[in-house]
């Protein structure tokens, strides 16, 4: 396995590979890495000859110092997990200030609106850190796919908007969500539930598929909202929001319409814990 | 840089290496990276076409579990460190139960008496750790030179004597101690050093200076032990042992004989933090 911190050392290794004809696959983590994050990386492997895999806790993409801070770590676990995965893979561990070239700060991303509802509206920010982010990385690897997880819906559709409008030459492949057997959705974050809290979690994903039942049965999206309120507010979660909306625009759906595909977004908390999950109801 | 933390990975990439008649020089460390350390890489880099470095805190080395606890770890500051060093290293991030195959437990080593006296004496298993830990690691690595400072002389000379026992086809490489700007021997300790213990912590190095120019002078192993641990008993550290032994056996002199030469040893605590050190005397 091949391990770069140092920009120019990565790029080197991967333009390499890029001479000899071979795709090069990408897939940006922030570590501590579970079963989803390998799914995405088997994925790529399957699909290029060539994959890199980052792990960068990403300091601008936080708003809330203390989460930053609690992100888990476990740098030799996931070498250790990706080397199992394929011994071939290329590691890149940025070093902030390299990678930023200096300033570390998050650039102002226009996301065509798609920032205006749920982690966008609820975490101040957080889009611009994640754009910036990404696109650094995608200058760094160069690759010609990259591999996102469908949990952070509205981050992927963040980054296919910026790779559209920076005309960037890279096939943005969605993943499906990675569950546990009782349907929470796999998440670095699971790790620091409570024991309480991880017996609660699984609600999240059943409120989802009461909502995509609701969905099915001809409830409009304003019923369904309030049913899925009414319900967390009778679970041992608080519930940030619930929000339907379109999977293209991601505008909050005052009723379904016939060509176009919707999805339920939940963010909650479990204690101290923020969990967000989704799925496609219609 | 390749990383890897299967044995079988790392084994198949000296193994090619090797089989191109290039030689293997290794380094053993435990993280927390200074420049003692890449002086060992470097020096291995200069007399060698192929480095492994190898990062693992071994367990069975540690006597007190609270001193394994707190040893500190930086794994991507050392692997950044390693990778301006050369892009080329080869980095053994080992897992323990892949090192030890199962049991992770040291092994009852004949040290040949090298251990009667200092750590040996006053850290109970601990060379038995650090020879069972070396061994596997060298039979992982099957290094040709394998590189280490002479701060942990008595370790020095227990791998030495190992390598000897066991006829293991590896030449053992000691480099001098490096130092701080104020002569305190570089160590990953010294990071947990309270500024006023790090203040106080060149007195190791002083005391043995002083020991060394008494024993220029003429004066005698016993007269000079006595005047160090007088030394001490008036500083902020609190002496464990002072020791003036022969380099080969390790054994307390009597008195200095012409044909061999000597060495003082201490250890001693900062507060919480257990500092060794040690200098050629005659």
């Amino acid at each position: 396995m091949r391990v770069f911190t140092l920009k120019k050392n990565l790029n080197e290794a991967v333009k390499t590979e890029k001479k000899s004809g071979k795709t090069v696959g990408f897939v940006p983590t922030m570590g501590a890495l579970h079963d989803g994050h390998l799914a995405l990386v088997k994925k790529s492997l399957q699909e290029n000859p060539v994959t890199v895999v980052s792990i960068f806790v990403n300091p601008t993409q936080f708003d809330n110092p203390e989460d930053l801070e609690k992100y888990p770590r476990f740098l030799e676990r996931d070498l250790h997990l990706l080397e199992k995965t394929d011994k071939n893979l290329i590691i890149y561990l940025p070093l902030a200030e390299d990678l930023y070239e200096g300033s570390v700060r998050a650039k102002p991303y226009d996301h065509g609106g798609l920032d205006r509802v749920m982690e966008g509206a609820f975490r101040k920010g957080h889009f611009d850190g994640v754009a910036t982010v990404v696109h650094l990385l995608f200058n760094a690897v160069q690759p010609d796919k990259a591999y996102f997880g469908e949990k952070d819906f509205q981050q992927l559709r963040i980054i296919q908007h910026m790779v559209d409008k920076e005309k960037l030459p890279i096939e943005i492949r969605p993943i499906p969500i990675y569950r546990e057997k009782d349907g929470l959705a796999m998440s670095s974050r699971n790790l620091r539930l409570t024991d309480e809290m991880r017996q609660a979690a699984p609600f999240i994903y059943k409120s989802l598929m009461k909502a995509r039942e609701m969905a099915e049965q001809g409830f409009t999206p304003s019923e369904i909202k309030q049913k899925i309120r009414e319900l967390f507010s009778r679970s041992p979660l608080e519930l940030e929001y619930f929000e339907i909306a379109d999977e293209k625009k991601l505008k909050p759906a005052g009723d379904f319409k016939e060509n176009k595909h919707y999805r339920g977004f939940i963010a909650a908390y479990a204690g101290n814990i923020r969990l967000i999950d989704n799925m496609r109801l219609k």
